[in-house]
């Protein structure tokens, strides 16, 4: 590929330089610390899986997979979410005991990319995973600690809007007249094209009644503040009792402030097959994370146990954090001649002592010395009077 | 590929459970925290980069690449090194300020394997690059501070091995007799292969003094003491007296004790170009680390500066650590039935507000509540008398 300049990265492909670096690195310290904190354990699973088994189950759709192919002809790729692998995980090892886990991760995942359109294909997400617990308190769990771990960083100005698939499910079930036009609207619903949704319920030709009703409930049932609005669209059935119970539990955690229910949420994730929740801060066009009840994927692998769970997607976060400053620290430079190793070396083993963030160079080697010591917040020179500049 | 198992990785890939993941986080601190106080910075590269860049410049071999091709028919590979890909950085981004630069990485890297072996295919290496200072105090703060890294881990048993490929290329060339002769005797040194050495230099039908030089050198030259005990093998030249200069500042940086040095030593990174070293821990049969002067692959990027640095395997770091002991952390279950949410929250809240690490779970999603107990040190009952057991 005689295209391919010299410095090129792949499509998508991103280096970190140390001042973005350690803001990540920050972010990922808060984050571990919190969800310890709460008993979540932090795991790593391999970067490259099987395509059959954490490709297939992992509901990226095939174009965005990096696909590569082993020695024995096997078909591997990069992982692309986590709740596959740990889900993979949790039912091959750890719930042969059968008690509830909670798991972490902070981990780069992978989608490619296919034109150079700014998207990353490389990108890292924190989250957790609650494995084995069926109930509604586990839902909340999630809720609630991803709500909480935004508050660590300093974010207040954000909202958690949560559906239900169930309750959708019967609202598109009820309101038309095949699975034909249900799966068009929900697949409409997942691509958030509510244009789209209304010409298609024109087109299908359906009693006016029903019509009326899902126009209805397109415009209003995407930001209820109040569970009970839901009520009006939906016959009485458990994925609606159990979003009322939830909506309790999270006024009973003091956090219905920061809730909204949208009923029209919907998940490209086959495998959320409950609760579903995305986050937005204010000043982001994108969810900072989202997450879900996903009992459907490990029962791909062959477990019959519950799990939730919820990631935040961290270049999001720091786009969000990025009006608030970092502190830099405070450096030092100690430059020597030559003749004066020892005793420069002498000076930084006093200086990192200290606790200061030392450098140690040699000055001949400089070509630009200027250039070099304007990094630093303080500079020493050994071999001569020594001066402090800056 | 029917024959691959639902809970199956590919060869060499592996999970990390948290246990060891939190012995690898408190590497990945302490390492950070000690390069940071050097005035190294992190920073990170993509996971995928081009082959025709960092594939081909990184000196790993075909067969241990992991290739994938794009959607526009580029050949990608997953990195196999960090030192290639931050001289891709260095030479298009940073270097054209003409100022030294120290940068930090730990990172994962990855080498494709054929079959089984429990040689992993993915790892952890942290390390250092000291780009853009040709002189030998570079070279002695990179083994330095090689030095004092480990020092930090608590490790104390350990010896650091230095050789030269220009003193190397010297005798090879002064005691043999052809080109041919030469490469066959570098390659059996990367290899290891010192009965093979001896073998080709008996086939090779060399005058006996040379014969014999070249079997005495494999004999001593690969644990000396000394610097002056190689040059009865060598005539003097430039790569000889830098060696000496490097050996005067290790001794006035103290850590001569831990210093010897091995004319031998030959990389399969054809790209160490100089000084060359590498770092063992007794008890363990591999090198912990190696590093060495890379002033050929900044080269190929085309750049003349100076580059230098040195990494360490996690993996084999944790097994040498494995003897110390990891405290444990403290934690907290507070354990509470359906009609008892609230209260529990209370409670939860007082613990965590305290610093203790604690886990909130709904009772009745137990199914074996001994076993899931029995991983906490403090157990809490709520709506009962409250219980604190072990």
């Amino acid at each position: 590929m005689s295209s391919i300049k010299m410095f090129e990265k792949p499509l998508g492909m991103r280096d970190t330089f140390p001042q973005i670096f350690e803001k990540v690195e920050a972010v990922r310290q808060t984050g571990r610390s919190f969800l310890r904190s709460r008993g979540y354990e932090f795991i790593k699973t391999p970067t490259v899986e099987y395509f059959d088994t954490v490709g297939k189950a992992s509901a990226i759709s095939d174009a965005h997979l990096f696909k590569l192919v082993d020695s024995q002809g096997n078909t591997l790729v990069l992982r692309p979410d986590m709740t596959t692998p740990i889900a993979r995980i949790a039912t091959s090892k750890l719930l042969k005991e059968m008690i509830p886990l909670r798991l972490a991760y902070f981990a780069n995942v992978f989608r490619a990319q296919e034109t150079e359109g700014g998207r990353p294909a490389e990108f890292d997400q924190m989250g957790i995973e609650l494995i084995g617990d069926h109930s509604v308190f586990a839902d909340a769990e999630v809720i609630v600690t991803a709500m909480e771990l935004l508050q660590q960083f300093g974010l207040k100005d954000f909202k958690v809007t949560i559906g239900h698939a169930g309750v959708l499910n019967c609202i598109l079930q009820d309101y038309t007249e095949s699975i034909e036009q249900e799966d068009t609207l929900r697949t409409l619903l997942v691509q958030r094209n509510y244009v789209g949704f209304e010409e298609a319920v024109a087109s299908f030709d359906l009693p006016k009644t029903k019509s009326d009703a899902l126009l209805q409930f397109i415009d209003e049932a995407m930001n209820l503040k109040e569970i009970q609005d839901i009520e009006k669209y939906v016959r009485k059935n458990d994925a609606l009792e159990y979003m009322q119970r939830l909506a309790k539990l999270l006024e009973v955690a003091d956090l219905a402030d920061y809730v909204a229910f949208d009923f029209t949420l919907s998940s490209h994730m086959s495998y959320y097959t409950g609760m579903l929740f995305e986050v937005f801060a204010s000043g982001s066009g994108f969810p900072l994370g989202n997450g879900g009840r996903y009992d459907g994927l490990l029962n791909v692998f062959g477990s019959k146990v519950g799990a939730t769970g919820f990631s935040i997607r961290v270049d999001r976060l720091l786009e969000i954090l990025a009006g608030q400053s970092v502190m830099k620290e405070e450096a030092v430079v100690v430059l020597f001649e030559e003749a004066d190793f020892e005793s420069a070396l002498e000076k930084v083993q006093v200086l990192r002592a200290v606790g200061k963030q030392t450098t140690l160079q040699m000055r001949s080697s400089l070509v630009d010395e200027a250039a070099f010591i304007a990094q630093f917040s303080e500079v020493v020179v050994i071999g001569q009077e020594e001066v402090c500049c800056e």
